[in-house]
């Protein structure tokens, strides 16, 4: 959990709030949904069954978020599908540009895409109301099933260190893809993005906090690219 | 349950039975991971948002029974993969036979598949000792995702009646390629054979009854193909 940079969640009162949960929600959903279909997609790359199966738990699980965030939408009288609609673009341009061109690129954006999410779950949490708070870090609670992909990439370096290269520089393309994606959702959302950086009724993080969690997010995918082995 | 034909299961201290057992486990455990990997593929070709998470949920019931079966292989001390392998060319020489050729024949493919397997597997439990019907009925439990299939399939048909023939036509393949590969396993594994028509020590199906057998289940197919509005 983050602590830091965190005033109190705003009320679930305010509808500019309500408007910007609904949007991060849908969000999340799409992104879910979709991480799940790519995976399903890299499967078949797989070199073997056993790695195969890795992948499909994966998806599996990225479908299970994806029920609670679309149960919890059903529950709260929302359609799932209209909240999740604006964001269908964002995550097709994403995967669009970041097409894995063999098994090991495709595990290695599982691998940085989950942590990536995992992490941003977490940062956005302390800025929303209990029960959203509650949804969104149990939708998170499920991942660590990628911990295998470290063993994997690591191994094939061994094999072939010219990998190395390829494979950082595809690091840094994800990384950055994702962070042109999510500055444009901002730019687009407000409501969104009012959820994180405070309306004139409730405060958030100002442009500094928000300079922090870039940071945070950005070192923390330098310590996954080490992790496998990589230059961030 | 069928509960005609049902002589007293084998007990696990039989080799030939324990052989059949694990061949079973592991052509279910297989069949499993294929269907998930097939639906998913097929998700793709899903018109819309709605259907696709539809056919994703099915893959993701899918996945779930494979992980039960896979961890009670390793809970026995078998190796799942070891135990699928075998049967990797049955089930992918099926799925290359039954390429869906659009999004309704992927819909026709998986509701039949899933009714057909399941069938398969209330009638074969009958011939198993009690941990192994429980876990194979438990794998069965979850399916029933694809009723949807059948608002879908009617809907089509009565906008384009045409459909009708072609889809019919599709059904009656799905169910030969399946009675073939079927056919192919049960010529080619002695113990897993064994285990349905019995062995010298111990009493399984008479010839007789395995023809009963294929007729409830070729029974069972039309009445799916007639719940689709489509000629068995």
């Amino acid at each position: 959990m983050v602590l830091n940079d965190v005033p109190p969640p705003s009320t679930v009162d305010d509808p500019v709030y309500r408007t910007g949960v609904l949007e991060l929600l849908g969000l999340l959903a799409y992104g879910e949904i979709s991480a799940c279909e790519r995976l399903a997609e890299d499967a078949k790359m797989a070199p073997d069954l056993r790695l195969k199966v890795e992948i499909a738990a994966m998806a599996s699980a990225e479908f299970g978020h994806f029920a609670k965030l679309r149960d919890h939408l059903v529950a709260i009288g929302e359609d799932p599908f209209e909240a999740m609609r604006p964001f269908a673009a964002t995550f097709e341009r994403y995967h669009q540009h970041t097409k894995p061109s063999d098994w090991l690129e495709g595990l290695v954006k599982a691998y940085v895409g989950d942590g990536l999410a995992a992490d941003f779950y977490r940062e956005i949490a302390a800025y929303l109301d209990a029960e959203t708070r509650e949804l969104v870090l149990e939708t998170l609670s499920g991942t660590g099933h990628s911990e295998f992909v470290v063993e994997a990439i690591r191994a094939a370096i061994e094999q072939d260190p010219r990998l190395g290269g390829r494979l950082a520089l595809w690091g840094r393309r994800l990384m950055g893809e994702a962070l042109s994606q999510a500055q444009m959702v901002v730019a687009e959302r407000d409501a969104l993005s009012t959820v994180l950086v405070g309306g004139v009724d409730h405060p958030g993080m100002d442009l500094a906090a928000i300079g922090r969690m870039f940071t945070r997010l950005t070192e923390a995918h330098a310590a996954r690219m080490e992790k496998l082995g990589l230059a961030a």
